[in-house]
């Protein structure tokens, strides 16, 4: 089959690799019927994460079950389902409970990262765990929303939930790249009064006002524009969507007393200089860490079913799996008004 | 000045009382700008609460402080204020809380019910504790809009937050009178998947659609559409919003295992059958409570000034105080459409 | 093999019934090693529950795994293991959290009371769903302690928990028999300044006065001593254990404004007189649940294993399975100081 | 009247100074009757804060109301009194909910830290906004208690709580001083399964073991020993009591995937280094605050009262006020055992 294989820095190539088999008894294997490029896909496209090339990449993808190992008892071939693009044992608690991410027994394990799972930006991918990596996908929700549901709204719902927002107060969002873009989505599912959308590029900007956020332009004294909008105070949550030092730094600025940061930017730094003497005498609740796909599925499934959630407009391109170097090139580029590329094995 | 007084069954009075004055040192007096007839005040009309005639009535109210006592310090003449429903000591801690309906010193008392408070259905009313029974009327929010956050959308939040609703999950509201429409424009700030709205009057639900909320009516098996839309589990939440014995039992019935019913209707009965050995089974939580209102004066009062919550539709007649009479009899008999009253002693 | 076998109206009988085997690939058989008696036994033992006789019975039980099926996964012949007392379906999203007693698929069942299930007052056990009804018994916790694990103390620690317990509040439990007890133990996890116990019987007061709470006597005027040691307010939380109308409407009466009433006792009630408009004014919160038992086992083995929690205390009695009618006789009388009544078959 | 008055590193006078009058209609004057010196005192006494000296010091006091403003309305002279050592505005919503620190209007403030507010090692006390910054003594609360209730208990108290520590976890507690020793007492009011105490002070440790807490000395290998004792997961909370670089780091390290981090040690570093990827992985959240001190005493007051909290073992050293400069000074050396030394003015 074919896949797309990172062989160095900004050297994807869409080559021929094995055909997938189940890993073991629970595992399947999932026909993959769209995948998705994402931020922290970027990473290993730069060469920041696991630098040794050849392997398959992508963590973002659905598709129908074509195989399953012996012991698979929720899924059967034909089924179209969701991959969680984040793999725990499956049976530990914090499994059971959905929180794979501090699964107890050496995962978890993301997909296409070099640490033992193929890439999903493939025409299939071998699924371990299958019965619990594994969703349906149901009536009402389309191929193009369910692929989202298996990294980035989960991961912005996350950082919205962390940010334990309740109604009538204000939110500030740094970044509205897709998963800023989910964050939004996700945090007016709590109530807010206001929610500040900062970045810098001006069609994220307008894209957040649309979905009714204030937009606020970080090229400005964005700190002082949202003070002044909340009396001095600043607002009660913020939500980090970047991962970079100075966003970051600007979460903690603006955050009012007692209130929450909520971080789902990934940062790869070891030594933040996180001013602690600010944050002691302001009393803040700091959350930062990696969404366990599946512990969401339940709430943002019907969610998206029902038409409360249309995360599928943050798609601006769609091009085939073929294309791949292409796509990681234009999403990397930043240009052309691109927020999220889906790819389409089948095109 | 003029008020409305109660003289006995369905016999509601504009006439002359006494001039109001504070109270003590701590209290004010306030000019009413509008007024409404809440739906517990038929309870007085129809004679079943208090039956000693002959004392003013009402209990939503807005207007201007026009002579304060010497130890308000909160408020000035001038202000434009909202006048709690519901008035605490002021001192005990679920005071200071906002939680006034668990005072520790012998309150709350609510105005208008002949327990020592005069009613708001009048030119001026005494307001006692002023510092922590009335709040500044901010921009933003219109004379309409306030006199419902003296008594009913407080009490309509209530029974949406004590639903513990979760994003994606589904809620049932019994009962689409004025709390519930509340409720309904309440339930949609925790981010529901869907909220079914129960009512056997057809305007009220063509009101509840219109909100977004799937009408039921009860005139049909609404039990079994409820479940059968719900995959056999029900609703998540149920908010009821009636009080009688009937809807209450629809509400115990409706609600998933695990779940939740939150009642703010008004229930005089003090031997309810409660299903017990079900609710054992199914495993719920039952919430039942009048409203602290100004505990949730910091919630509302943004929401409403950054149009996130427009209740002010409600109101469907607009009257003079001098009409007061006709009003209750219009209200009371739900003809012509009538949903929530607004008295205004200026017409 | 032998167990113990409901013949009619307190006839309980010790007698040959057929050996078990694994009712499916996912099942198991546990050889038992400690079983006990269970106040709802004896709701089976009076007629009151699934009259038509010639069923094992008992929920309560530990032992040694003799036999798997092909599916299971995480024990094997040889390992000491909690039987759940109630078994899900363990693939719906409330069982994998633990939470079986909201099962989506036609679960939960109770062994031992003829739903389908054979009882634990027996040699052998056939358990279905091992790999989630089942529990490894880890070092420090001895096997009388863990049998309290597969009931009650877990009912306990539910009533606690959902009283919403807080450090430095009044906590009230009604009855002191062993799930009682187990509350009271539970209820001192969560930090109360004053534990009142409520019973009429003098031994179980005095053992709960020892474990620190403050005993009181129903016969007498419990609810004034209680309301005066509390400056009128009552306890900010009510425990009730024994689910007789008279201890709910206890509860409910001594409950302070804004307070929490948690039912464990087993009520079968379909029409229980709630004092609703009582409720209303006070502003309360009621849960009444059955216990889903694994949720709690994170929490309750290591408190165990640590020394923290001692229920074994409870066991006042210990006798053969072959005893069996006896100790039936021995628990309902109530005589002899008799709290909980431990069976062992290898007596 | 005599108070201790900063002059320099090192250098605390006992002498005359002007003897204080209520500074507003709402303020108070306390005659001190009992005092402390804080682990915080010791920045300044290092010349670490507020570098300007002549200013009297001191934030733990308790005494009796010598004078009363004309708006006091709770307190009237011979009323003995808590007195917190950090005052907010007492007249905005967190003020009135008790969560001073997060008061809109300016303050907050600490007594005795050369911010507008004198200091409580003294003979007499001027304490603004009376009615909101004291609190009665009750019954049942000695007086060397007391002291320990207007500032270290709450602050342990609020460690602990915000660890979000739930019954059968395990905990680990950096720094055995006297907050640190506090948290370990508030900690138990949650119910861990084990809490592990962190120093390397022989003398701390044992007291920490006394209360019932695993010692752990940080000579050694603490990391290992702590992470072996939990299976190599670490304990579920953490709560940091020292404010050094060092300790929060160990806290970061030691804490398990999804678990908490609540810091109530004073750090002054604006740029600590923290391991942002590390906690990313982990999931971590992070609380770090001063605390609300009138927040805690409906919680903390009754516990002392009932005998569930004695925190009064951790005073070593009892001495006069006019010994103020030789407390200082033992406290600093942390010789002779020292671990909290109380004032007594009238010896």
């Amino acid at each position: 089959m074919k896949a797309l294989v990172y062989h160095g820095v900004t050297d994807i190539r869409f080559e021929t690799v094995p055909d997938p088999t189940p890993t073991d008894a629970g595992g399947a294997v999932v026909r993959i019927e769209r995948t998705a490029i994402c931020g922290s896909d970027l990473h290993i496209y730069h060469g920041q994460m696991n630098p040794e090339p050849g392997y398959s990449v992508g963590h973002e993808c659905i598709g129908e079950v074509v195989e399953t190992g012996s012991r698979v008892g929720r899924f059967k071939v034909g089924d179209r389902v969701l991959v969680s693009g984040v793999v725990g044992c499956g049976e530990c608690v914090p499994c059971h409970a959905g929180t794979v991410t501090s699964c107890e027994r050496g995962f978890p394990t993301v997909f296409g990262t070099n640490q033992g799972l193929d890439g999903g930006q493939a025409e299939a991918l071998a699924v371990p765990r299958a019965d619990h990596a594994l969703h349906a996908i149901p009536d009402g929700v389309s191929a193009d929303q369910a692929v989202l549901l298996t990294d980035i709204l989960p991961t912005g719902y996350l950082g919205a939930r962390d940010a334990h927002i309740r109604p009538g107060q204000d939110v500030a969002i740094v970044g509205m790249g897709p998963v800023g873009l989910m964050a939004l989505m996700s945090a007016k599912l709590f109530g807010p009064a206001r929610i500040f959308a900062l970045d810098s590029v001006p069609e994220r900007l307008a894209v957040a006002e649309t979905l009714g956020a204030i937009p606020c332009d970080v090229s400005g004294d964005v700190q002082t524009q949202v003070l002044e909008a909340t009396g001095g105070f600043g607002p009660h949550a913020v939500i980090e969507c970047v991962g970079a030092d100075a966003s970051i730094q600007t979460s903690l600025a603006l955050v009012r007393r007692g209130g929450f940061v909520s971080v789902v930017g990934v940062s790869t730094n070891m030594a933040f200089p996180f001013p602690m003497a600010l944050a002691l005498i302001k009393g803040i609740t700091f959350h930062i860490g990696v969404c366990s796909v599946p512990e969401f599925w339940p709430t943002l499934v019907p969610l998206i079913a029902e038409g409360k959630l249309c995360p599928e407009t943050v798609f601006t391109h769609r091009m085939g799996l073929s294309e791949g170097a292409d796509a990681y090139a234009l999403f990397d580029s930043r240009r052309d008004g691109v927020l999220k590329v889906l790819l389409d094995p089948s095109r």
